[in-house]
């Protein structure tokens, strides 16, 4: 998604610490006792903020923290994370690269990959968030059976992660090739989403559990 | 698929033991010394016989081996065989509850589950044909790195294949959500299999590879 750069987006960011973690190494193994939460949900690739909010919103038990690098949309997060007041989100206007310096082992219940960019060309495969790299780093993070669950519009990035996840620690233990063919009220379906649904193409979900060794 | 009793079929399958064998117990081991190849393909379920048939005209160096329990179904599919006079395919006319009595030990490199029935109520999953029970009965037909390849245009038996093989001794070495969206020639399409095509219904298509253990 490309942006016109914001005036309002770095300092708006900057100003409001209360939501926005400007330095994620620094709650390293905190992020629970920060968001007084006893299980964390994680969203990578957050974007505009709108499924973790509303997530966050629903799941009132769990903390719920997203990341996103683009800081002119992240900026648009923080601002619902702001004006939505709930206690238990957090947000990092960052490049997960680094999240292993972020979270502690086993800090992270549940790690979400919403419509994640596909990098469709084989050079940049090793830029997929289900790239092999990302998902030895998401086993160190999460939790015993914690779980990894991606959804996309994109059948090659959901085909490669498929096979790319099932060459690691994890184990495949929900997957839906047209998750919105049925209802499901307990996940949120944002603005992105709808328009994929309305234009009748699937959606495709799957859910990893981390094995243990 | 009903049809009605067709007073010609059991005699027909009868009288064409050059390509219908009825005692499949009896070549257990044998299967590749009969066709004279030295890998085996198997389809379970074959229908009327146009996959595997075109498949074995098209991969003369493997052997060919089709099950289909249908008595009425499986003598369209023998007529094929008799008509093709193709040496490298056979015929098995009965029920593959029972195929771990008819290939030994690793005498199988391929198995070929082609819209297999999704037997769709939960009561009915153990009938499936990648239920588990299943899953373990081929495995020890294949052999070393033998394949299972499945395809259908059912997704609730599709995402049932993918989370039941996960739990099994296979790792999935490809996948497609639509596997028709790109050309294929190397498999062939069956008219069943063109008819979801037409009406822009994807096919789904899993490869799992045995795990050396």
């Amino acid at each position: 998604m490309r942006m016109r750069k914001k005036s309002w987006a770095e300092p708006f960011l900057a100003e409001h610490e209360e939501v926005v973690i400007a330095s994620p190494a620094s709650m390293k193994g905190n992020w629970k006792e920060r968001l007084n939460k006893e299980n964390l949900h994680l969203e990578i690739g957050c974007g505009k903020g709108d499924y973790f909010t509303h997530m966050a919103a629903m799941y009132p038990e769990s903390g719920w923290v997203g990341v996103e690098k683009n800081i002119n949309v992240a900026a648009i997060a923080a601002k619902k994370l702001v004006d939505s007041n709930n206690a238990n989100q957090l947000l990092i206007a960052l490049d997960a690269e680094k999240i292993d310096e972020w979270f502690a082992h086993g800090e992270v219940d549940v790690i979400h990959l919403n419509f994640s960019d596909p990098w469709p060309k084989a050079g940049y495969k090793k830029r997929r968030l289900s790239h092999r790299r990302f998902i030895e780093v998401y086993e160190n993070l999460l939790s015993e059976k914690g779980q990894i669950i991606m959804k996309t519009d994109n059948r090659k990035l959901f085909e490669f992660s498929l096979l790319e996840f099932a060459q690691c620690n994890f184990i495949l233990s929900d997957v839906s090739v047209d998750f919105r063919a049925e209802e499901h009220p307990e996940d949120v379906m944002t603005e992105y989403e709808t328009k994929f649904v309305e234009l009748n193409q699937p959606i495709y979900r799957a859910v990893w559990t981390k094995l243990t060794k």
